[in-house]
Formats: structure tokens, sequence, C-alpha cells
């Protein structure tokens, strides 16, 4: 696991060629091609690939390869693609309300050494958390919002998160932070289904359902201008009966929340996870 | 598992002393209690039980043990209750329409021996699965509808249905026949909720499904007026991937809603469901 | 939840008449039974029950209940019983040793307060994870293990639970005590099965393992003299394919550890698990 | 879905190029990759492939697919491979005893038309599912075991498989015909692992087992000369509890069964499991 890897995202119009010709062009440079998972969506006709290649032997420099795919294959196909590199450490804000639950279990996996990803700050609209980011010695923004300070807080957020990070990778080079940028504006808006704060309310709705659900879920999506509405990275759900209290259904989608996300992040660091329109291919 | 036992599903209004009251005259009549579930609805304070006796040493005659439950208990609490015995085979008839999963799957179920029931009717609005009918020897009878037949079609199911089950169980006891004819009306309802005959359609509509779906589901559940909307009895989920193509949804599809269908039933003949308003208690 | 119940935990051989003799006279003393669970081993002829019952209107003073029951009912029946209290807050001593999955995800929940506990100390052969249970404020004792001192400091860790344990309660009510350390020998020895400080080791062997596997699992149980094979609490899977790296399989693991582990303390601290022989009784 | 496509399972020693050769040469003869999956093991070194391709423009005439690619890329990699076509249709035989579960779902797949194979004769040495097989119209051979005719009925058994497929192939053209051949060895020695006739047995001894099991399993494998020890194709669990009694756990075990072996023909005959020593690349 410790050599070092270009991973290739990339999706294009469908046509006959596209496997054989990037990986020739890979093979000829000196790239052995370590992985490779590819699927094409014939009702669209969209090709999909995740291609992961050793720069042990590879000939073109690191700092060429965007523009050595772009030229040899990538401006031909009309593709859109993201490179990324295994020794990458990426930069993850998160943000959170007041259940300690999901931002616990990222610290902890953090913490332990589990994901290969920095954590600078956490950004919340209330104070409740702030022990716990403390207990990780991580920094801890608290913007509150209110009716009318809403559309602006959400904009300090933004560019804070922004700026903490951009200035944290300042004497890094470019091209990284970009893509570190960009990255980071996938996993800071990862949000967990099921709730947040009105956990307990939604738990005792649940309780009162008509119909007597059987079974509860959490997504972890990505999200749009349309909160609720990003393409989906996981799901999964979790057996309930008539005997769960609203207590037990609460720790229940809690439990389910955390591993739902955790796999969620987990993927998204793996570069797993293509978002195409309103939809992922995650490869596994 | 050859012992004779009654089961009594039960609910009323929560108070003090029901589950001592009712084990108490039932100890004095000599029933020894095999199982016994109980559960108290807090937010909307209804008892549910269900509780089964041998028969054996027990001194009320079977005949009697409706009013004998009556007189002692039920009257006094408001108690609603259904009484079953173990040795009872119900009748179950059979609605279908075109896809032949789960037809094949309950017959052979029937055929094995698993379930103690009679499947003395198949009825369609299709005349596809006469075969299967056919083929274990069961009673098939095709009423197609039209726009403009509609409802008088379902009339004649229903009548259909319910003049067969009582024809065949003429010289039985008065008691059990109405007791099966009230089962009855919930078993040939039992409805899968992923679909039928727009099976493929369905998939497809999944397949190309905004935000990218990662579970399909299926739910078996009482079916009342509003078709779909009657309280669920089994329940549950199978994973999906961007690389299951239509035809791999379909199956992933019906090999959950043989499953979910089947474990509903099971549990109806074992009296384990208990549905209140729009809900149902599910004794495991 | 906020009412104040009595719950009992018990066995005995089985005959007519347990229930309704034992809801009987819980009844007359004015106590409402709020959840009833019973079961009948009928190879062994075992009677088991859970049964809690709300103390508000409860005439037997809370220190007399235990007399009370043996009284009443347990000695003439040979029962083996415990008897818990709502209010109770028992204390939870945790063995560890390098990995620190599971520790992070006990304390976060403890500290989340989603366990009514307290959790007044951490040993470890290992002085690797001080650091975790400094972050949360609790003490953390380190005794090393050689093969020379081995049988020694297992007393030493015994003894020194013992003492914590017992310090912290002194000035408590003795029946009290008594009954938390003895519940406390369950909760300190849980273990989860895949393994320990060898756990890379271990996924190792899984990648390699003859046969393909397509599952792996854990089991969280009590522990015997055996290590391996005390009576089994909480057990689950998770799907693995032959594209799971050595690190992808220590974090699929780890990850069914944490929640195997965290099911089965969770059903320990609220009184559903009862041990006989060596299997377990698990109301849900 | 209706293009005819050729399907290569292969594996070798890896070495860098691989990919690059094989969908070069491919695209070079008009071959359109349609899914490609490939794996490497890499603590064996071992590069595994599943490729899928449209037959439509391929200029190599379908009978010298095979000779093409041993000539252009198998002989220079040393490559094991099985080559298949999306049109062809394999005969399959089923070897049953006494439990009717499996064989009635397989044969309600088989008349649905779910899976894409024939199923000419069902072996068996008990004569108690002959009637399953006459309601399917399937021809039915009982060969009944002694301790004194075992090795020799095993062998009768074999032949008459063998007979039986090549007869009815007779005419058919000799490639597919040893293809088909191959492939049956597969697919007739497919065992479920949690039992046969003996079930019961079995379901009573897991009832009573020490420790108190709370999962059950099923895993359908290849069969090797020790009987239960081949590489698995598929593999699942289903919850149990203190409370299933004998009967349920036979229920609960066998709709496992049933859908796991499904699964795994399933994945058989998609040509998706590639079997190697004693493990399976399963691809999805």
């Amino acid at each position: 696991m410790t050599e070092n890897t270009a991973i290739l995202l990339m999706h294009c119009p469908d046509r006959p060629g596209l496997v054989a010709g990037l990986t020739g062009i890979i093979n000829e440079a000196g790239g052995n091609i370590l992985h490779l998972d590819q699927w094409v969506n014939h009702e669209e006709n969209i090709f999909f690939m995740r291609i992961e290649w050793d720069l042990a032997g590879f000939t073109v420099p690191r700092e060429g390869i965007e523009e050595w795919f772009l030229t040899q294959f990538g401006r031909r196909y009309a593709v859109h693609h993201t490179l990324h590199f295994s020794d990458e450490r990426p930069r993850m804000a998160i943000f959170v309300s007041k259940m300690p639950h999901c931002l616990y279990d990222m610290l902890a996996r953090h913490a332990a050494g589990e994901w290969r990803v920095d954590i600078p700050l956490i950004v919340s609209n209330h104070p409740d958390l702030g022990h716990v980011a403390e207990r990780f010695g991580i920094e801890f923004r608290c913007l509150p919002v209110t009716p009318e300070n809403k559309a602006a807080q959400e904009e300090s957020e933004l560019a804070l998160v922004s700026a903490e990070l951009s200035a944290k990778s300042s004497g890094g080079d470019r091209a990284e932070l970009t893509e570190l940028a960009e990255r980071q504006s996938h996993l800071l808006h990862l949000f967990e289904s099921l709730g947040g704060w009105e956990k307990e309310a939604e738990a005792k709705k649940i309780a009162a359902h008509a119909r007597g659900v059987k079974l509860i879920g959490a997504t972890s999506h990505f999200v749009t201008a349309d909160l609720d509405q990003g393409p989906i990275i996981e799901q999964d759900v979790v057996q309930i009966t008539h005997k769960d209290t609203v207590e037990r259904l609460v720790r229940k989608g809690q439990d389910l929340e955390k591993i739902v996300l955790a796999r969620a992040v987990s993927k998204l660091l793996d570069h797993r996870v293509l978002a195409y329109g309103n939809r992922t291919v995650v490869f596994d």
C-alpha cells in the first residue's frame, strides 16, 4: 500500500475504443495499471471509469499528468474528469448542529488514523458541541443563525471554510490547492438524511407512524441548492419493531447514521464516488 | 408441537391488573400458558397481548371458550379479540395478475407442507398464470377487468371467493366457518407493494432514478379501500448498484417480494399479527 | 420514561401457574406491570421471564422488594433471579489493549449520555490508549503482561477493578453494591471475537483465506475461564468481496465490532440479557 | 439486451500492459467492449479479468475466437480462460435428496424464464421428490445409495448426467458441447451447506446449541473431492432468536438456502464466477 499512485475518475459519451485507448497511453508511458473499474450507462450512452496506476515507472512527471491526459485523451473524447494522487491529504471541514454522535465518530476515526484526511475546522450554528471539538483539539467556530441573518451567516460559513482551507495550504502547490478546494466542497456538505437536532421529535413521529413501518433508513448524499436532494452516496436501513421506545429508535437511528456517514466519507476519500447529473456511480 | 392450543390476540385500553387478571382465569381453568407476549402503547394507552395455552387440561370446552373469555374478562375491559386454535386449517384464496414468482413460491410452500393452510382457489384478471395453477392442481378463475366492468368484476371476485370458501366448509361447525371467513378476508388481500405486471416498467424507472438510490424495498400489508395504504406486516430491502441492469433489478425485486410475502403469510398463519387502526403489532 | 421501575430477570423449572402467580402478587401489591416478556424452553423445561413494573403505587418499600419476592414466589419455585431498578447507575470498567476503535465508540456514547452508566476506570496491558482515556478524563491503569507475570497481573487487574468500584460506592447501600459488583463482572469481560491487537494479521489471513469467504462476523459474549467460549449476547456479519484490501477488511471488521459491542452493552444496561448455562435469552 | 456478446473470464500472472494489450486487440478487431471488470491479487501476483464485447461489428468469426484469443494473447501470457457467448443456453442437471424447497424454487425460476438454462434431468438417491419433477415435466432418475453400492452409484450418476447432456446435444457443434459439459460439471455439484435431509435434526442441534448463536448461515460452493470444501460462490446469514422453535429455524434456514443457491446459480449463468485454487473471484 505504500506505492504512490494516480487515480483518474472520468466520464464521457460512450464510443468504441475508450478502454483500449486510455489503457494504451498509460501503458506506453510506463504506468502499471493496478485497478480499473469501468461501466457504461447504455440508456444514456455514458462511459464511466475509475483507473489507478503506479507512478513508480511512469515517465510523465506528476505535475504534467493533468495536461498529458487532456492532450492525449481527454479533449478528444469530451471527458469530464478529476485526477487524484494516493499521497494527497485532503482537508475537510465538518458542519454540525447539536447532535454529537456523528461528530464523535468522525473525530475518533480521524484520531485513530483511519482516514487519510486533515480536519482543521468544525463549524456550527449552536455552541453545544464546542466541548467535543476541544476534546480533540480542533478549532470550533459558532455562527448562530436567526431567521434574519440566515443567508448572511451561511455565506460567512462558506467564506470561513474557504479561507481556512486556503490559508493552511498556502505555500503548497497551486494545482493541489484547487483540487482540494473542489473536493472540499463535497465533503463539508455531506449530510445525513434522518435529521439533526429534531431527532427526538422525528423518532416520536416514527413511533407514532401510521401503517407501522418496520424499517428506518439513513442516507448520505451530496448537498445541492435543494438541501435534501443531492445525489446519494450511501444508504442503509435497520429493522424496528412496535417494541422500540422513542429512546431505542433514536439509538438505532443514530447508530445507522454514523455508519452510513462513515462509509460515505471513506468512499469519497478513496476516490470511489463519481457524481453526474443527479446520480452517482460508486466504484466498489 | 402436537399439543392442541388456544391462541388469543387482543387489545383494549390499558389499566393495572390486566396481565394478572387474564393469566389468573386461564390458570384457574387449568390452562397451562405456553407463550405470552404483551406490549403497551403508552402514548395511546392501549394494551396488546398474544397468549397461547395448552388445551390438554383446560376445563372449559372448546366451543365455550369464546363466551367464557367474554364473560370472565372481555366485556369488562372492552376488549377487541380474535380466538384461534392451533389445529385449525384456514382456507386462503390467492389473487394474482401476470407475474408468476410469488405464486410459484406460495404454491411450492403449500405443496411442501410448510404452511398449515388450504388453497382452494386462485383468482386472476388475466389468463397468463392458469398453467401454474394447473401444475399444482388448484382451481383457477379468470375474471378479466376492463374500465367498464371493473367495479362489477371486483364484486364478483369477492362473491366467488366467499362462496367457494363457505361451500367447501359446509358441514363443518359454524363457529369455525365464521372465523375462517374473517381471517380469509385478510389473507386474500395481501399484496406486495413493489409491483405487479408493470414490474419491468418499474425496474426501468428505478434504473433511471434521480439521485441514484442504493436500496429497493418491498412491503406486505393489509389492503384497505385505499389499495396501497393498509397496515404493514413485513418489510425489507435489498442493495442495488449502478451496475444492476433492468434484468438484475427485476430479479432482485422479485426475490425480495417472494420472501417478504412469505414471511407475512407465515406470521399471519401463526396468529402473530394484530392490526389496529392503521398499524400492526407483530409478535415475534 | 421518567417513571421509576423495578425490573426482574428470572428463570426456574417450568410448571403451570407461574405467570399468573407472579403477576398476581405484583398486582396485589399495587404494581402496574409495564413490560412482560416470557419464554419457555420446552426441551429443557425452563421458564424465563423479564418483568418490569411501575414503583409509583407499589406498596412494598424498595429495600424490601428482594425479600418480598423471595418469600412470596422465589423460594417456592426455585427461582434464579436478579432485581434491578431503572434509576440505578451501574459502574463499568473497560479492559483494552491496543486498538482504539471500540474504546472511542464507547467513551463517545458515554460522553453523549447515551448510556446510563459510569465509567471510572480503563485497564490495559499496553500504554498505547492512555491518550484516549485522558481525552475523556477517565483514569487509565496500565498493567503490562509478560509470560512470567501473566497470572499475577490478571489477578491484580481484577483486584484493581473490584477495589475501584467498591471504593467509589462506599456509603451506598449494600444490596446495590453487591448487585453492581456482580453485574460489573459481566460488563468488564465483554470481548469482541474478531481480534484485538493482531487485527491486521487476522485481516491478512482472511484476505488469503481458502475458499474465499464472503462474510466476516463479530460476536459479543460473556467471558468464561475459556476466553472465547462464553454465552453470546450479540452477533452480526458484514459482506466482503475479493476486492477488499487488507485496509478495507480491517475497516469493515472494526465497524462491525463497534456496533456489535455497543448493541451488547445497551442490552445489558437495559437488563434484557439473561445468561443461563452456556446460553443467553435476550429479551427484545 | 438482445445484442449477441462474447464473455471472456481469465486469469494469468500479473505484469504491466495486460489490460491495454487485450482491450487493444479486441478493439482492433472491431469489438466494442461493453463490460470490463479487472482485479489484481497483489499478494499472489495474479491478474483476473471478465470482459464482454459486442459481436455485432467483430471481424473474427465466432468459431475462430478461441484460437484468435490464444494466438494473439493467451499463449504469450500463460492465461487460463473460459470463453462464453450470451446466446448459449447451457444444460443443467439437478441432484437432490429429500427436501423439496430448493428444487421447487429452481424449477419455478426455470419455468418462469428467469434463467437462460435447460434442465433436462433431476437425479436423486431417494424417490421422494419424483412428484415435483413430474409436476414440472422433467425426467427424474432415482439411484438409491447403500453403504455397499455408494461408489458405484455415484459413478453411475455421473455417467448418466454426462450421457444425458451429450446425447441431447448431439448434432450440435463440438466446441459448444465441450464447453457445456465443462460448465455442467460445476452446476450439478452446487450444494447448499446447511444440510439436506437431516435438516430437522440439524435445526434441533442449533436450537440446543451451546452459547446461543444469534445467526444461522448458508453457503453455495463448488464441490471438490472433499464434499464441503469447494470454493465459495455465495454466502448469507439470517438472524435467529431464542424464541425460534425448531419449525421456525427450519423455515428460516430453508428460505436462506433457497436465495443463496439461486443467487449462486444466477451468477454462474451470467459467467461472473471465476474459480482458482480454492477461492473464487465473483465479478458483480
